[in-house]
């Protein structure tokens, strides 16, 4: 019997064909769409640009992404989880566009079976949803199509969770995170908790950092041109 | 005055305009190309392909290089630098082809002003050649486009010495080098450690493990169509 690989990809550009993708952007977006099934959304549409989120405008829907770390203009929401925490449900389901994020989550859809939304805020119920004979890559969303510093943080965590054969990527996603104490610590020092230091978001960054308290496990139920639709959170 | 910044790629692909870019391909193509130099060669032809390289055959060149790991069948030398450093020179100049190395150089060589070569075996030198107030960008050429366990590990190695403003990648390669003790770790950790050694070359791993032991610093002379000429290693 194979032994089940695990790999990380530093930015959403090296995916590859696998059977689950893990996608990673905890500063913020995928610590907005955990947090968006926490206050009772029933789903998220990843979006790959802003203008793919405007054409999805409905009665129900809450259009929510940033541009530049800052909300879009004419959006009802941006990419803060704790304004999303604060703020409460205000319809059915999230229209998500982010720069990194969101895309990264329509990319992997494409070349992965399974895709899986892992955050600090939900990272031991992910852990636990992955079933143990399944090749995994974790995709780091980046910024800007470079490495984020805290993506990789999360990434290695994984990684040191999930036990499988690493690459030689995921060894050094695993090195990353052991590097560190306190989750806080890279994502302070990372280039974007300083955007987010800049725009006057620094709340998101100990939102994002604490650790295991939702469980949740959002997953890509279905794709169309541009899109992905998140859904179905399992109590883990 | 801007304070010199240092930034990681972690696969040639991540190129982008720099004044200075530090190829590292640590196992083995840049180790290779400063044991030519200490072997008394007078310059070490990088080439794109093996086709590019067998066309610049010709009296006084010697052609080296590999092929998934092995020696290319038609050339003098693979791709070995404890090969190399047994063999003593054959020539006057070193035609290189290999999967990763030798193409990094070349396309580094495209993005950057300057190019240097570094490996472990002049990691010393390399760092005390680089101007104080340069923006730096070290280069890994990594494995068929993927990141490099041992090339992220003397990457960050780079970092740590040289003090400047560290991207997101470059302090993520930096906490991968503080997380090993002797170089031999995650030389011999890495994927291409375990393929040298399933291909019977695992004497390059310790060679190519030993640190600043060579005073060279090899450096991108001239650059033609898919070829860039390393030459004038500088007594550090």
């Amino acid at each position: 019997m194979k032994r089940p690989a695990v790999d990380v990809c530093f930015t959403p550009r090296e995916i590859r064909p696998v059977e689950i993708a893990v996608v990673v952007d905890v500063l913020r977006a995928t610590s907005t769409i955990v947090q968006a099934f926490a206050v009772g959304y029933s789903r998220v549409v990843c979006c790959k640009s802003v203008a793919t989120a405007r054409e999805l405008r409905a009665p129900g829907r809450v259009l929510a992404g940033e541009n530049a770390c800052v909300r879009v203009p004419d959006f009802e929401l941006g990419n803060s989880p704790a304004v999303m925490a604060s703020d409460g449900r205000r319809g059915e389901e999230i229209v998500l566009a982010t720069t990194n994020g969101s895309p990264a989550v329509v990319a992997a859809s494409r070349a992965a079976e399974r895709v899986l939304i892992a955050s600090l805020l939900n990272l031991r119920p992910v852990v636990a949803a992955l079933p143990t004979d399944a090749d995994v890559a974790i995709v780091c969303s980046g910024t800007d199509g470079r490495p984020a510093l805290e993506d990789v943080y999360v990434a290695g965590r994984l990684v040191a969770a999930l036990g499988r054969v690493p690459s030689d990527a995921a060894r050094v996603a695993e090195r990353v995170a052991g590097g560190y104490g306190a989750p806080l610590e890279p994502l302070a020092a990372s280039e974007d908790g300083a955007r987010l230091r800049a725009t006057g978001q620094e709340r998101d960054i100990s939102w994002c950092a604490r650790e295991s308290v939702l469980e949740l496990v959002p997953e890509v139920w279905s794709t169309s041109d541009g899109t992905a639709a998140v859904g179905a959170p399992r109590k883990a």
